[in-house]
């Protein structure tokens, strides 16, 4: 038994260690909002990539305020009210607006909480790029921050429902990655594809990304910041027994955590490529990239709790569902999910959800049931998916029913660059092309006025402010 | 009170722990470089990105040597003289040239210091983008980092009579931001603006950055650094109180901090998104971007002594005065700041100092009076930028009256890739346009010359060695 | 003495705080395959991008995976048998699939090494870039992560005769840059150039990058990372001593492996910027970008052994050597290393490594003879290069004779994206040039084909499917 004054001293040590983590790995989860903007903006063409980099900036900046004034004390409430623990509605925002003395940590973990937010709410624009309106986009991340996601942290991590009936994910492969890829999905379906991706007789077309480069490297990106988004998730790396001793929190299980991530994501990539290669004979980046990534979120709900054989066949099968579902998405369901955010986000992260019981060391080691540990795991996918469905169905079918969800067809052939943000990526690299898309435009101008690109045009006019009408 | 030999074993793990905090964050602002390098590189046109980019690389390589040899000991100079503590010349160098046994943190701290003066001198390079030559470019940054910035640090953090008065700035809104940007103006205005910027007229032209996608993976690279600019400035997460207890240092309000930079970084998005909107109807890519950093400057002097509303409050404010700073410097100054750094790190880090009285929690809690916090923080703003713009008019007035500050109008029309550097930035993606600027090339050719794009020329051509001269 | 519960409060403490630290680091050395795929693919043509992007992705994607199950251990089984220390076949691959409870760190220590490993690897895609075969390419990574490297490592860090004789390179500037640099010149060696990049009269055609700007991207990407490469080396801040107390461990001289590291890239940049400048008059961007990393290089070996001048020294050294080595390899040895990797990193590692001498704190402080600092370096250099050297040569030998090392004639003159991948990296900037590698593409097309871009054809088209034969 050690001195009270020894326990203080230590306690202090704890704490801002612990602290200093989650501040470390709070920041590489925040760089992946470049990782994203950069994988979306390289996945669309080139007349719509400002609009994609303004979507991925607004979804952060209104996102994270809705999520500081809302969304967090709403999580709380949810969780207790579902969990059957106590709370208090009045409690959930004081406890946020203004935490006592003494709670240092208070604000750093909400900013912890709203890093996994966000992820959730941008992965939503990559599905529906190049013809959502920006009005919709942004008033749908309102939502998704202030309501939708804090419903689903609360019946999880914040000790709802799903948490007392034994459903686990660790970082987020359903809560955070699954909810956003399905949401993606629903809102891709009910705005409709992009003009000419769909041919009157059931084909499909191709539209290529403009940057190959940005894509790859919003990939490598994300997953630097995913080593915090897993690996941070062991968030307490020092813990006081309960005899009032330091020993390792949830460093115990940091080992497992930083291996199931890179075996998942390198598996990931090489079962994509193999199914990829074996479909078209050629060894696809876009697919290569996308592998990593969806290995990455296979992985991302079980990282501490699988044997690292299973992280391997997680990564491998989530990779491999990619090129196979993305099709799927596309000749099937006819749903024009632009960066694939379905197949990589959710079909993987329910994927790695449902291989649990298959790959728990607990299962390995005798100590759980394979049922004991299926049983949650389906549930909480199914509650899930059914509530951000249901809720991403209704926020985009009311925009739709009120003619704001998608802009006009006219400013979708200009392109979102010119028709909602008046600005021109690429100025100096342009060409026209029979799309009407890209025009000669970057030439120096006069200002006051807005350069726009119009189809059928070969150069850049500046307009006068009445023609300037927007799509916002 | 604990033994020796168990204060011994503490101070290890504070010293350890607070050096591991301080090293984490200094990569972190060292990475800012990368953010400025891309925000600037795409806001320029494509024939003037190789030299904003080896810009971006000289500041760094230049500066943070002569930062070291003589800068860091100029601020220490500088504090004490000016402060009334004791000093003294030779051991301020001695200090820094060879510490002591013992000092593992020496050149710790140095680097720390160093990455914050890096910044400053860095964010000169977007304001005289396009015609400055690189020669006077490289000695002003000399002078910065040697004279102009350590005489600011010594003033005010490194105990000199602002300090002494109560000039507050936590992490350089002022110091290194609003000192930047100040620069930054003056330099562009001395130098004068980019040939066609500006009609006889009076009349304004645009001149369009060359990738908006650069711009914004610059700013995403900023905002996280910038996490370690703000939050990183907690610099001492553990403490050894006076009885020798460990107890939360700095980290006792770093919740604030992250919090705070993350509502203000938000809200000057916002902020810049609405002002720019109300003004063009479109919802301008570029301003919400640097809304956002303007929104990061805002709230970094006060980063730990305001409350929450007042973040959202400052970084609207900084973000909103953006759009309208701009067309002020514009249009009424015709000063041509290329990548706004004025109005997005002078006057948003004036603002924020400013408005420090307003949102300060001593403030509102009864603790200080009104008064008492903003005559310190007038005085400090004003002496800052006077010292700033005086010391750089007369350096950037030499260089001119030298001819030595611009490049000739012929390798400014040719581009600055090309007769500064010899490169081709984007040699397969060029073409030929109005102004003469860029060519086809990329081709391949022999090497031996350099390749020369020509006004009037539509192809690469090789030159011989007597026809390189250089504007260096 | 400290009681015994005390002892094992501290020594979780110095656990959880060093773990923290090896894993902080660890993700910013994985953040370097950012840098190198950008660094990579902004130096060769657009044609060859996105096959540059692949090979960095699967490069670690495959070969973080080989070195989980075999390298490692390998590593282990060379350290113990030439070291002379004991060692066993199973327990070195036991120890990494099944660590025993309580070793929470053996994972997260397989994973800081990993990171290491994958550097190494990754340099030689940028020697052999446009041309290497992707199924050779990945076929020689699968034995440099499973055997080539992990015999480097055996015989230095992993206690090995190179260990035991005393050669000295404290991260890696030979184990993994040199290494990687001589790898590659051999890889690019035995392949043969690029087509064009010779003329049969033995003059030299330069080929430039599409893209300065990803370039200096990705070189700023590497030195952020760097700082976790080489600062985080220090692994261990704390310690226990031998007689129970916390002291500071390798962060006793961290605050010298910072300074170094800065010293030594910022000169790095300074001394190829000189001499790039003194050969053509103009200060050529790539020069200074990739001398900044040549002075990374060059410190890496000896970074917390030497006096901060000689870094100066070393960084000068290695940046200036870099055009001269270049030119060396280019116009004498007539091989074509695309971007650079042997002067980059393999004559800057070799250089720092035999500098060590004339600049280690041992010498100058009189604690260390020239000669036994010299000896075991250059012994340590001719047989780490003699090894990579007589492994690739061996390796890439049998890949050409088996008619596999490089893609036919017609996929590298249609460009390897195309040929290899099936993928235009930039379907909307393209144009045709006279070598025939760029075409218009990016038009909207049917899926289930393959674009393919063909020499001497104008715009996209499909192609079916028994076209679409590989070089994969």
């Amino acid at each position: 038994m050690l001195s009270a004054a020894l326990q203080s001293d230590l306690s202090a040590v704890v704490e801002g260690v612990n602290m200093m983590w989650v501040l470390t790995v709070t920041f590489l989860i925040f760089f992946m909002h470049a990782g994203f903007a950069m994988l979306e903006a390289g996945q669309v063409r080139s007349k719509n990539v400002a609009n994609q980099l303004t979507k991925n900036l607004l979804t952060w900046s209104v996102g994270v305020i809705v999520f500081f004034l809302l969304g967090a004390a709403i999580s709380t409430i949810v969780g207790g009210a579902t969990g059957g623990g106590s709370y208090s509605v009045v409690g959930a925002f004081a406890d946020l607006y203004a935490p006592g003395a003494g709670s240092a940590g208070a604000w750093v973990n909400w900013l912890f909480g709203a890093v996994f937010a966000m992820t959730a709410a941008t992965i939503v624009s990559g599905a529906v790029a190049g013809r959502a309106k920006l009005r919709a986009y942004v008033g749908y991340t309102i939502l998704l921050a202030g309501v939708i996601y804090p419903v689903v942290t609360g019946f999880t991590w914040g000790g709802g429902f799903l948490d007392a009936l034994g459903f686990y994910d660790f970082a987020g492969g359903v809560i955070v990655h699954a909810m956003g890829g399905i949401a993606g999905l629903t809102a891709a379906w009910i705005i409709g594809p992009r003009m000419n991706r769909f041919n009157d007789d059931g084909s499909v077309n191709v539209i290529p990304g403009h940057s190959m480069t940005f894509a790859v490297l919003g990939t490598l990106i994300l997953a630097f910041g995913w080593y915090g988004f897993n690996v941070g998730t062991s968030a307490s790396p020092l813990a006081l027994s309960d005899s009032g001793e330091v020993v390792l929190g949830s460093f115990q299980t940091v080992g497992r955590v930083a291996l199931v991530t890179t075996l998942g994501m390198a598996a990931g990539a090489i079962g994509a490529a193999a199914v990829a290669t074996y479909k078209t004979g050629k060894v696809d980046t876009l697919y290569v990239a996308n592998g990593l990534l969806a290995g990455l979120v296979g992985v991302t709900s079980v990282t501490d709790v699988i044997v690292w054989p299973g992280a391997i066949a997680i990564g491998l099968l989530a990779g491999a569902q990619l090129p196979i579902v993305f099709e799927f998405v596309e000749k099937r369901l006819k749903i024009d999910d632009v960066c694939a955010v379905f197949p990589v986000h959710g079909s993987a992260g329910v994927l790695g959800a449902l291989a649990y019981p298959f790959a728990a060391t607990a299962f390995w080691n005798g100590n759980a049931s394979f049922l004991s540990l299926a049983i949650p795991q389906v549930v909480g996918v199914v509650v899930i998916a059914v509530w951000t469905f249901a809720a991403t169905a209704l926020v985009f079918g009311a925009f739709r029913a009120a003619g704001q969800a998608r802009v006009s067809h006219d400013h979708e052939l200009e392109g979102l660059d010119s028709s909602e943000h008046g600005v021109d990526t690429y100025p100096e690299f342009g060409r026209p092309d029979e799309s009407g898309a890209r025009v000669d435009g970057g030439t120096i101008r006069p200002d006051g006025g807005t350069v726009r690109a119009r189809s059928g045009s070969t150069s850049a006019e500046t307009v006068s402010d009445d023609e300037t009408e927007t799509d916002l």
